[in-house]
């Protein structure tokens, strides 16, 4: 970690743009249509986002494009305290950034209207299943919570090295296979607000969940794995 | 392998509360639903639960995950017999965590229904295809016994390091791809185990099939490939 | 390569019946069933196979699992001539004994007919999309030339170590959802012999094609990479 | 590189056939038939065909495949623009043979029209969700942006070794899964041209679009990675 916080934050800004862009971007432009991808193609969408930039920007600013992974990495011992508010800038920055373009993009399709969504991520009346707030709830903390898991596992310095990329993408890839009709599945409190920005109203006013949810969550995957490996 | 028999038990109940989550969790959540993902999307988020979690605890218990996978190690010569039982304990309540969880979650719906199965493995009435009580113990028996081939040849010392977790991983995707009609696809007692004490009823009365099938085939693969590989 | 050739064969054996029981096998039972993963599941089964049969016997066979592939390594200048016609022989028998187990497991099922083929190749009439004779050579032809191009690529000491696995296994994925629809996609002769020795009738009127077209292929591909590469 | 530059555009040229017969071939053959694999099906073709060959041949060429790609690395400082031009008629060439062995497979099914496309990319009316060019213009400029970050971030010599051919190719899959809908994907002139040369009419009419945005995203990219990363 030789380079300067700027350039870190740049590359996460450049990374969590990727992460929605892609992620969100897919579900908006690619899911439904008539020659759609559906779930399946979406959930490997979101994990292929972060494969890609593990690989490519892992190196410069360790690719977390997620709040609630520096808050969990936090927590796990693996992060210093005093970058998690610059990183979290730049990642709803990024993210902000890319609903923009995804708006751009879909808003040239005649028929295209923005109350549909923008795969913003909500509960009750907005779960794409019919889920409850309390089920959302535990979808989010208990999804986050295996994601940190695997984020520090590996990561640890005893597994196999450069692989994690694949790991941490396909684990984003799974907890979207479970929880798409859940929430929409959030795991990342920046994935959630940039789309909830644009369409405002029920995405505004459920966004609270996409914090809270994600942030306890990660919190326990990094607590539960530090407990696992005995890390110092 | 220097880690307490105590912290390797919690990360086999924690990866085994994965691989049921996400593997039985998304089959439950998401495989029907009108924007489901199908039986394809069910056979990756198994072989994904596998993948993810042999990087991330592969290097704390080993990442077994399963009770015939435990025991066809044993007779293939690459784990201790006195540890059998401590590892198949932590899975299945690991497994049973973990469909408690779907439970809950899946509760969280207007008109779910337990009778459904939260992704019971059964036979006869109660293959997904149909298929008898005889194709079920073939292909139950089968699978496992390659589960297990794959496994020791992708861990032995003489093959690519640490690509292990990423064909294990895509080897159960792929067993599942062959035999979701046939049986729900076992190939593990305690993934089996965990739905069956919350169904009840026929997925207890059937569940005696997922452990002597799987028991079977994994001593059938491992002394295959011992025998092959003559390993020493 | 210090295994004895009976050691050898054997892995070659069973990675085989591993190649047509998880391709085959996927197509029989699982690609059009009301819950079926489709050509794109039937695809990643047949890579699969290869994928992690690489992974758990490449150290000890080469992994090969087809007559074509080890006829384009001796082109090649990668195989000794001399133990192609072993290579091949215990191919074909693996392949034979995948058929009968998806036989025995199929017909487990009320209203199997084994008439409708065991997921044999076959062109004009037998063409899954009614594809013309010469058009199913061109793509069988063409289909083995670029599979042997990535296997000696991949395989090349210049390549990075390790990975070929994942290379060959994702290219005969690659491979089945270009052409399925043609020939329901061969590129390998053993795969080919194994169902139609069980369906008969149109299924071995056509198979010469299957030996054919793949080992003209194999040939062609073999030579180019050489060529590409100047190996010595 | 210390191939002749006569070898590197022989690999060029095969990498490139293969590109566009994997992907296009993949849409024209198998995508819409009864039997289909869809978009996400087409999707992880393309994708494949560059995970292959980038193992099969990024040590003869670096396996560009892809005039955007080639002048994106020349902004981004990692391939001398002399080399450019060589490089790009090798691309051309492989993908109008490509559109020819598809031209020559697809027109061996009774009722086979070429006005349909060979997979031609397209905008307003030949966009295949319906986006106007404007919309089109700004999906092409920032997809090949990206995809320029993550392949100049994944083959830094600070990112993990060997693992560049998962994560560029894995990269393209991505980019198919957002924006097939908007423009059927192009992010590479060579693979429009191709099949455009034996469309003609509105193909040829709209290929100019798919040189100029994706050279245009390139140039982008390749400049974003240099100043994020700071390379010297």
């Amino acid at each position: 970690m030789s380079m300067s916080l700027g350039k870190r934050m740049g590359a996460e800004l450049v990374g969590t743009f990727w992460l929605v862009l892609g992620g969100c971007g897919s579900a908006v432009l690619a899911a439904s249509s008539p020659i759609g991808i559906g779930v399946l193609g979406v959930a490997f969408a979101f994990g292929l986002t972060v494969l890609t930039m593990a690989f490519a920007i892992g190196h410069i600013s360790g690719c977390h494009l997620n709040p609630a992974v520096s808050f969990g990495l936090v927590v796990g011992g693996r992060f210093p305290a005093k970058e998690l508010l610059p990183y979290v800038i730049a990642q709803v920055i990024g993210a902000i950034l890319a609903a923009g373009v995804i708006y751009l993009i879909a808003s040239g399709k005649a028929g295209f209207e923005l109350s549909a969504g923008l795969a913003s991520n909500g509960y009750a009346d907005h779960s794409p299943g019919g889920y409850t707030l309390g089920a959302g709830f535990v979808s989010e903390v208990v999804m986050t919570a295996m994601f940190l898991v695997v984020i520090m596992g590996a990561t640890d310095a005893r597994a196999p090295a450069g692989f994690a990329p694949i790991a941490i993408g396909l684990a984003l890839t799974l907890i979207h296979l479970i929880s798409i009709p859940v929430t929409n599945t959030s795991v990342n409190p920046a994935r959630s607000t940039g789309p909830a920005l644009f369409v405002g109203g029920w995405a505004l006013q459920q966004l609270w969940l996409f914090w809270v949810a994600p942030l306890i969550g990660a919190a326990i995957g990094g607590a539960l794995y530090r407990g696992l490996a005995k890390e110092t």
